[in-house]
């Protein structure tokens, strides 16, 4: 059984600081930085592509609900990242739909680095591909 | 008025690939990845802070119908980040809310890079803060 689905029936402890009828939220044991809350759905759905839309849609409302939460607590916070990660190589461990509320802070280390590619992509292209497949 | 909002006038081109009455989806012009796609409120929220619950949570649900929709599209994707930056110090670059749907694939440059503090951090002592401050 997977670990989230464990934290769930209480077969493993967590910081828990919130609880509703579709979702927990927990403290993520690595705080990335102080307050980093994991969001995570009672029922076992592994990532975006299968979470019922319902289920999506609240954890998202709970997503906001304890940003506010953690500003209140943490007057320091300077902004906030809200990710959601699915499958591996997107840095997906818990292949059960979490979503990671992460306050920001002055002096923080957390990093989220990409490249400009504009030179490299065609939109219009890709736009066509796109809309091809749908 | 903000960059978004302009687009959504269309004031300023744009490469669309979603629209319906509460957001557009287009493709974001850095390409962080082959596909990377910003869904954008239609009505002007500068954050999570302050964006309508109802708008929240549709946005999220077509955050998946894209990521599905993307996925059909290049068959090589290897997963999906989905990221909502709030505030500068969070890498928010344009204050209108927006979602990114970022594919994934084997050799890609994106960075998602954090430290464990889970040494730094007593969980149990930042559970209270935060249910005290409720």
């Amino acid at each position: 059984m997977c670990i989230f689905c464990k934290i769930l029936n209480n077969e493993i402890p967590s910081s828990k600081i919130y609880e509703d009828d579709f979702c927990i939220a927990i403290l993520d044991i690595s705080q990335a930085t102080k307050g980093h809350t994991l969001i995570i759905s009672k029922k076992h759905f592994s990532n975006i592509y299968e979470i019922e839309d319902e289920v999506l849609s609240h954890i998202h409302v709970i997503a906001k609900k304890i940003a506010l939460m953690l500003k209140k607590t943490y007057s320091d916070i300077k902004g906030f990242n809200i990710i959601q990660n699915n499958e591996p190589k997107a840095g997906q461990t818990v292949m059960h739909y979490h979503v990671h509320v992460i306050p920001r802070y002055e002096n923080d280390d957390l990093k989220i680095e990409s490249v400009d590619h504009s030179d490299l992509y065609d939109l219009k292209a890709i736009q066509k591909e796109i809309k091809k497949s749908i």
